[in-house]
């Protein structure tokens, strides 16, 4: 592996951070739309490629999570693109319901200004 | 600020993670390509608003890097969204070029699958 170019190679060499973690985009797979971002550890990834469903690592409750476990609103993968450095990961996901635990579809619902924040049509 | 909860608020408090860091999504304002994911920290983030043009903290580098720099492939920012925890961002904008070092038009080229990876058209 220590040959292994990460940007060139056709292999998938999932680069952890110190904290073993990688950061995983969810995008609905029916028009694009940025949905969440969460963490994944090896397990998560492993979890999520093995059952077609999103599994993440909550850095917050410092445990393994399946998506919608208890909200019902859970992702299935559709598709699973890897950046250059393979650091990073962007899922095509069609959502069960809304991803953000606000209730919301996605967690990306207020604009950044000059004054703070406002709230973005969905 | 101890009062204020993340998820509600109409302030913008960016919650940078242990080493400083946020997470930022670059994606291209025309059709909505997500280009490229890196990281600011809380000058990175500073610049970024001031001048409109993307900033970034490179973690290998471990130095304030301006994105397009030295290739003139800047990012110039239109919008900013943050998500409910105010710990990642989405940043609409207008490439000057090519977003990945590998002289993509974006870092995800490549899709996962059960055999390692696969070239993804553009």
């Amino acid at each position: 592996m220590g040959d292994v170019c990460a940007d060139t190679t056709l292999q998938f060499i999932p680069r952890f951070d110190a904290s073993g973690l990688m950061t995983a985009i969810c995008v609905d797979e029916g028009d694009g739309t940025i949905l969440m971002v969460a963490h994944m550890n090896k397990e998560a990834l492993a979890l999520t490629r093995s059952t077609g469903f999103a599994h993440f690592w909550s850095r917050s409750r410092q445990s393994l999570w399946k998506k919608g476990e208890t909200s019902g609103n859970m992702l299935r993968v559709s598709d699973m693109l890897v950046d250059c450095d393979q650091d990073c990961l962007v899922l095509h996901v069609t959502p069960a319901g809304p991803a953000c635990h606000t209730g919301r579809r996605s967690c990306f619902y207020r604009r950044v200004t000059d004054h703070g924040l406002e709230m973005v049509g969905d």
